[in-house]
C-alpha cells in the first residue's frame, strides 16, 4: 500500500472511531483518548489528521448530506423518495451518518457546530420545486414547508424508533412515513408509478456498493 | 398565603427554573447551583423539594405526557389532532414541556432517564384503534405503526424547525404535518369534518387556561 493510501485509510479509521463513540456516548462524553484507542492509532496520528475533537465533529458533519447512490430518475418525486429511503438504509449501518444526526440533535454539539438540516431542506426544496414544474405534485404544495416537514419527520422517526423498546427497522418506518405523506403531494398518475418500498432501499444500496467496488477497480 | 401553598409555589418555581436551564443548556451542562439561583431559592429549599438533579429531571418527564385541555369529541381523530395541536401551542410556551423533549432527545439524559415516547405512542395507538372501530379511518391503517410515526414526526418537526434559521411557528408546522398525514388516515366524510388549523390550537389553549382560572376560583 502506498504511503498516501495508508494515510487515507488511517484518516477513515479515526473518523469512524470518532463517529462510533459520538453515536454511542454523545460528543461531550467522548474523550479524544477513546477515539484513538478505538481506531488503533497513536495520539500523534490522530492529531496529524485532525487538529482537535471539534475538527472530528466538523468532518463528520461534512459527510452528513449526500445523495450518493441516488440516480437521476424521470420522476423527481422518486429521486426524493430514493434519497430518504437510501439514507434510512445507510444510517444504522454507517457510524458517520448516525453520528452526524446525533451531533445535530444533542444540544451541546448543536450549539457548537450547528446542523446540516438547512442543507437537507434546500436539497428537498429544489427537488419538490422541479417536481412541481413537471406537474408531478399538486399545484398547492408549498415546497419549502414540505421539505422542512420531511426533514423533521424523517429525523424524528429515526430518533423515536431508536428510543422505543423493540427492534424497529428504520427502512420500514421511513416507508410507512412516506406512504402516509406522499399521497398528499403526488398527482394520482405519478403516485401510481412511484416505488416506495423496503426492497427499493435495499436495491439502491446494493447498486451503490457495487458501483463503489467498480470505482476501486475490484 | 398558607404555608402549604407557599411550598407548592416554591416547588413549581424550582421545577420551572430547572426546566428552563435544561432546555437552554442541556441536562449535563446545568449545575444545580444554576437551578436554585435561577429559582431565587436557597440550596436547602431545592434539596427539601428534590433530592437530586436526577429527581428534577424525572419530575419534569413525569409531566411530559398530558391531554389536559383536550375535551372528548365525537370524532376520535379530532381528539388525536387536538392533542398534537395543543402540545404544539404549549411546548414553546411551557419550559417544563420543552425540557421534557430535550431530556428525551439528548443522549446523556436519554440514557439516564429513558423517554416518554412509549406513553405517547400508546396514547395515540388507543385513539387510532377507537377511530378505526368507529369507521373514522381506513381499515388498512396500522394503528401502532401510525402512532409511532406521528410521535416521531411531531418530535422531529419540533427539533428541526427550532434548529433551522428563521422563526418558525411550531403550531403552523404541526398543522402542515397533520394536513399531509391525516388525509391518508381519515375516510373522506370524516376528513371533511376535521378542524386542523392554527386557530383550533389557539382556541384549545384559551379554553384550557380559562378553565384553570375557574378551577382556582378566579
Amino acid at each position: 500500500m502506498a504511503r498516501q493510501e495508508r494515510a487515507v485509510q488511517t484518516r477513515i479509521a479515526i473518523l469512524e472511531a470518532a463517529a462510533a463513540a459520538f453515536g454511542e456516548r454523545g460528543y461531550d462524553a467522548t474523550p479524544v483518548t477513546e477515539v484513538y484507542e478505538r481506531a488503533g492509532v497513536t495520539k500523534g496520528a490522530l492529531y496529524f489528521h485532525f487538529g482537535s475533537k471539534e475538527d472530528l465533529a466538523r468532518a463528520i458533519l461534512d459527510q452528513a448530506v449526500t445523495t450518493e447512490g441516488v440516480a437521476p430518475h424521470e420522476l423527481r418525486l422518486q429521486e426524493l423518495a430514493d434519497i430518504l429511503l437510501l439514507m434510512a438504509y445507510r444510517l444504522p449501518r454507517e457510524p458517520v451518518l448516525n453520528a452526524a444526526l446525533r451531533l445535530s440533535v444533542d444540544l451541546p454539539s448543536q450549539q457548537l457546530f450547528g446542523t446540516r438540516w438547512p442543507d437537507w431542506s434546500d436539497l428537498l426544496t429544489r427537488l419538490l420545486a422541479e417536481a412541481r414544474e413537471r406537474g408531478e405534485v399538486h399545484p398547492y404544495v408549498d415546497e419549502a414547508e414540505t421539505a422542512r416537514i420531511l426533514v423533521g419527520a424523517w429525523t424524528g422517526v429515526r430518533l423515536v424508533t431508536a428510543g422505543l423498546p423493540g427492534d424497529f427497522d428504520l427502512v420500514r418506518e421511513v416507508v410507512a412515513l412516506l406512504r402516509l405523506i406522499v399521497p398528499s403531494l403526488a398527482v394520482p398518475t405519478v403516485l401510481a408509478r412511484l416505488d416506495i418500498s423496503a426492497e427499493r432501499a435495499a436495491t439502491l444500496y446494493a447498486e451503490m456498493t457495487a458501483k463503489e467496488g467498480e470505482d476501486r477497480g475490484e
